[in-house]
């Protein structure tokens, strides 16, 4: 009899082993930036309190806030449907991204077209 | 002299050409699913106003409501920091998910461990 937590059973692995995990900011929901786990990241981050990820250029286990102090306390964690994206609702200590903004969406725009006819009246499209 | 917009110059697409893409209600900033792109999906999706995906089951483009009704109308749309995840905030029409709930996130709880010394005293560790 295993001892440990069966975590990973529900979720569908690429074919890499890894799960994309989007990270949110538990009480105001920025998404704060997504990340990649393996069965043992996604272990360690349910059983400990602490986000644990797969670094895919490092190969590697990162903890964040290890090196950075930005750790990330998780308060929630959820699947989705087709079981192969972890929505992981974190509390973040500082700034999110390594390059000092609060979130990894800050810096670039795409600038879509925002269809004015879908937009309620009174709205800014902005 | 091309005439098509550069949108996907700045994303680094995967092995398979694609790029995930966190998609959020707008406003409420609900979580409601994570889906593909291409580099045609995206431009689709940046000039027509409505969300487009590359369904990797299907490989075939779908755009979002097509057959359901439940159309994403584009609010925003975001690159992170290396390039490589998309966050496109849109108004979602009716539910986002297959299954009926709001969001693809709504049914699976992975119920994580929450340290109670990070949660602030008089909040609850939901």
């Amino acid at each position: 009899m295993s001892s440990s937590i069966d975590v990973g059973g529900q979720v569908r692995w690429n074919d890499q082993g890894l799960v994309p995990v989007v990270v949110q900011q538990w009480d105001s929901l920025e998404v704060l930036m997504l990340a990649w786990m393996d069965e043992e990241a996604l272990r360690r981050t349910l059983t400990t309190g602490r986000a644990v990820y797969w670094s895919r250029s490092r190969q590697s286990y990162w903890r964040k806030g290890d090196t950075s102090g930005h750790v990330q306390q998780v308060r929630g964690a959820r699947l989705d449907c087709d079981g192969d994206t972890v929505l992981l609702q974190v509390d973040q200590v500082g700034v999110a991204c390594h390059t000092g903004t609060r979130t990894c969406f800050d810096s670039i725009d795409l600038h879509p077209f925002v269809d004015p006819a879908a937009v309620m009246p009174g709205e800014e499209a902005s």
